[in-house]
């Protein structure tokens, strides 16, 4: 089979590459449809590594997946042939003491589509546990299917902030995942997000939803922005997304006294923190690595309506120019959300 | 000042009426402007009582309401003549050990309009305790400001299930405070609603509402529409809000393993409930008495446009037609959601 | 090997029978050195079923059980021949969706020693999961080791409560899971636990523990004791073990305005419960269904020595007497509360 | 009145000085009978400022206090000359925003004894709001009672912890704050608390309590010993209470996947924390303000023996010997915990 390979550093190639597998009594066969590019996989593409996750073997590409289900293990009951899926990439050791607690995604077992040396799903067919395998109602298309993994993180960073209904939320940075962030955050029960970003073009698209606000911080700073929007009393969620030193540091200023602030964003060194900034408030800070538990729930808001990723899919592109997509995504364009690489049918 | 008094059960009079008090440091002195009618309202109507609360002294009605400050204490900041408003009906003892905890409304000392011997707020002015005062944002109507109150019992069975984001909830019962309690649970974060009652006319009106499912419980049960909407797994929140011993009985079938419920309404008595059910699925249930800490979060999701409660405003009448109000309140027509009184400019 | 087996209701039997299995990659093989004698053993002998669970062929009894592996399959890496360990009696599909969450307990598909129709482990061998084994600590003995079985479930109701340090519990019913829960309770973190029953003998027992304070309910009703206890307060969580229809219908009265209560004891029908009474305190009530996720804990606890089990083992019996002790069992006797089979070395 | 005045930064007296202030109806009178020094007492003595809060006028110290209530207000029920009590410094505006929601420690208007321009206990008799006056059973002396507030703050890093029973713990940093956590996570459910330092007279303090274990950093890492402790998992929270550098960025090496991090040290400046090494783990992180509603939970748990902070309390001078008390305060000697002023009867 084809597929998309990052050979090393710097040098992909669209060719035949077979990945080893067989399909288990609890596994399906799927057709892949969809398939989204990641900065993750970009930052492969252009550095050979992430933290201490290095390509050391030529690798297929690719985590952000639908597709359709072409064969099911023996054991399979709620999956058929003929639906269409999304598939979440990170498998854990389900009987490992983090999976047994409902915390598969901090299982240090997990092997990860896409991440050295586990190859990702950028290739027409792909072997996958039913377990981690969902089920796209008729409402949800499969561009939408494959955008349910990055949404998958947004809804990961709702869940751990414990949003309460009606609460503020500010975001900061609006990049793609901090995008994910507000519209999660909103969807998930927020009743205004604000989003504070120094790109204008990436706030004239996340500002054109419904109940989201966006600050340009070239024009104003956050804290001033959340002052006027909560009289002064603070945001209840702050959702720290851009990983820049100096937003972190400014955390304690948005954030209301006991209020919330989750770290989506991942500074690549320690950064300094205003401790005693957090304990005046007696803020409680989350973080976020990936995901467990949320896909049904990322489904369920696309498919009701609540949740509307389409805006954000910013081009598609046949499997055949996946390389000048990538390279596209290298660029980084302002204007650029995300871009997807459909399958050949 | 003219205020509807109820004389005692049975006879609401519209008569001059002085109710004592005098402006104090922290207090506001508000022109009423809306005042909704609350079943409680009704009940002490037709019945004279509610549990041990007996009206034994005329008492003024009415605890639902919005204004505008006409007069603040010398210590209030927040506030301002001119100042949209709505209030919230019960004050605690700021220091009782229930209040230190947050939970101020389940301070046995609390004092609550229109609750004997407290008298209401049907009349053109009343003093309020700035602290439970809360401004209305441009967006926000008079008429919506006074839906605030029965909004935010909704919106404290939504606090009290912690939704999580994409949740599936249901709802049995469509009463004034079950619609309430979807529309809550909907903007407060779950993907879909589905509410099961038996009067049509009352699953039209809420299931008029996008995200909002019904199911007329005399075609299919509330269990079976449940199960179909989750694949068999069953709803991550139950709501019950009918208080009717059939419905407290059936609630484990609604449920997912794990899942919360949530009980909403009061019958009278104390009615069978099926533990073992309960256990089977470890399910958590919470209870709801009447609100703390949700005025703003309520106004919040109104002005920010994720709830409109002005459907659910079956008519308005003047304060001089108040006992007609009353009156047709009693007739508890199926089309009638909230009837409100317009005070007198 | 030979067993304890129940042949039919109200039959045991102590007779070779082999239960079929083999050892996969992921399991152990257990010498069993000390199976405790449960409540459910016992009723499944006397009445050849509990609820919707019937023996309807013979069936090896026991499930509150430690041993020494004595091999090991070639995935286990945290386990080796020679550990001293306790077994987990519950067995989930670990890619079910509740697995998925963490709440295993609660997965349907659960297999459980000495549920029909999975053979329990009276028996001299058994075959287990490694992920379900747990290595005893030097400080915790065999005997200690087969108790944490029902010390699970006492640990199970102290976290589903959410105690808080310094918590007032009250523990309606003294029986043997009453005293777990009691006894989780106050290591969990509660200053203070006061068991009522009617049973003095019971009470006699649990009452020698410091920290716990006791109240024979045909003195002094429970209310009453909790009143004295917390000056008119009221118990932070109350946990309700005995299961009898009066003590559930009390619950209100014992707890604190924001407390919980926690069902444990299991009614066989539907029972009154005073919801109003609930909501007028707006309690949180949580359920229990066996445990998850709690041996390492248990074990943590009883290593630690904040918690000492081994007054509550009665009698130990060697296997040979099995069908005596299960006989001793049937009586009830008041100071009885744990009765242990010793394997044969 | 004599009272143990700050005259300015370096300069104390014991001198007549009487504080203003009339008897409210809310209010009781306390002749005050055993006052702690504590660190923030002794940095205002040696600096003349904390952070932003500058002693300008001579200021009454101390806010470690028990005593007897000699006149009760016209509105006080709970309280009565003659009863022994304890008494929490702070004090907020009942009906602000934070108060209302419970965590009335993070109300910006918090009045606290001996903070500028508030003065402190030291001095015979006080006046206190009977809302913040606590009753001390007779179990617990005065002694004990004055050491409610340093272990108040204990207790509140233990709540915001959310400790489960039967949790592993880790203390960095063992001064007298890391004791009273330290004491407080084993009280409040924890099965073994390790607490880290690099003074080793300390460690042998708080390592003489049954259920704590100790290591001495110059001899071992705390991630090592806590390796060792937990077979390599890590430990269910971290209470940092240090507030040194190096061990707030070690923190994640600390934590068990999907652990809590408390940080109680108060670091002057921003220091560098490793936020994807929290991430990796998806820690959660609070943060300690001082307290709320914990002085009930902190001397039930002195009052039933759970907790016994005698052994802490370094020496009891008189109040004519204050300021010598101060003056040995101020050398910090490594086996002093806590040094109280015993006030003239």
């Amino acid at each position: 089979m084809k597929a998309l390979v990052l050979e090393e550093k710097g040098r992909l190639s669209l060719r035949d590459f077979d990945i080893p597998g067989t399909l288990g009594p609890a596994d399906v066969r799927i057709r892949t449809h969809t398939v989204g590019i990641c900065g993750s996989d970009v930052h492969y593409y252009t550095h050979g590594k992430i933290g201490h996750f290095v390509v050391n073997d030529p690798m297929v590409l690719g985590h952000e997946a639908s597709g359709t289900v072409i064969e099911v293990g023996a054991a399979v009951t709620h999956l058929a042939p003929g639906d269409r899926v999304c598939m979440e990439p990170g498998i854990p050791d389900p009987t490992s003491r983090a999976a047994k607690l409902g915390i598969y995604n901090v299982d240090p077992a997990v092997r990860f589509w896409a991440t050295p040396p586990v190859h990702g799903c950028l290739t027409p067919e792909v072997i996958h546990p039913a377990a981690f395998t969902y089920k796209l109602p008729e409402a949800v298309s499969f561009a939408e299917g494959a955008m349910a993994e990055p949404f998958a993180i947004g809804m990961q960073a709702a869940l751990r902030a414990r949003i309460q209904p009606g609460d503020i939320a500010v975001v900061t940075g609006a990049g793609p995942i901090g995008m994910m962030v507000a519209l999660a955050a909103l969807a998930g029960g927020c009743a205004k997000v604000l989003v504070a970003d120094l790109a204008q073009p990436k706030l004239d698209i996340i500002g054109a939803y419904d109940g989201i606000e966006t600050v340009n911080i070239r024009e104003k700073s956050a804290a001033q922005a959340v002052a006027e929007m909560t009289d002064g009393w603070g945001a209840d969620v702050v959702f720290e997304c851009s990983g820049a030193a100096p937003a972190v540091l400014g955390v304690p200023q948005l954030a209301r006294p006991g209020g919330a602030v989750v770290l989506v964003g991942m500074p690549v060194d320690p950064v300094p923190v205003d401790i005693v900034g957090l304990q005046a408030k007696e803020l409680r800070i989350e973080t976020v690595f990936r995901y467990a538990n949320v896909y049904d729930r990322a489904i369920a808001l696309m498919a009701s309506g609540k949740v509307d990723l389409k805006p954000l899919i910013s081009a598609s592109l046949p499997f055949e120019e996946a390389i000048a997509g990538f390279d596209r995504a290298v660029e980084a364009r302002e204007t650029d959300v995300k871009l997807q690489i459909v399958m050949p049918a």
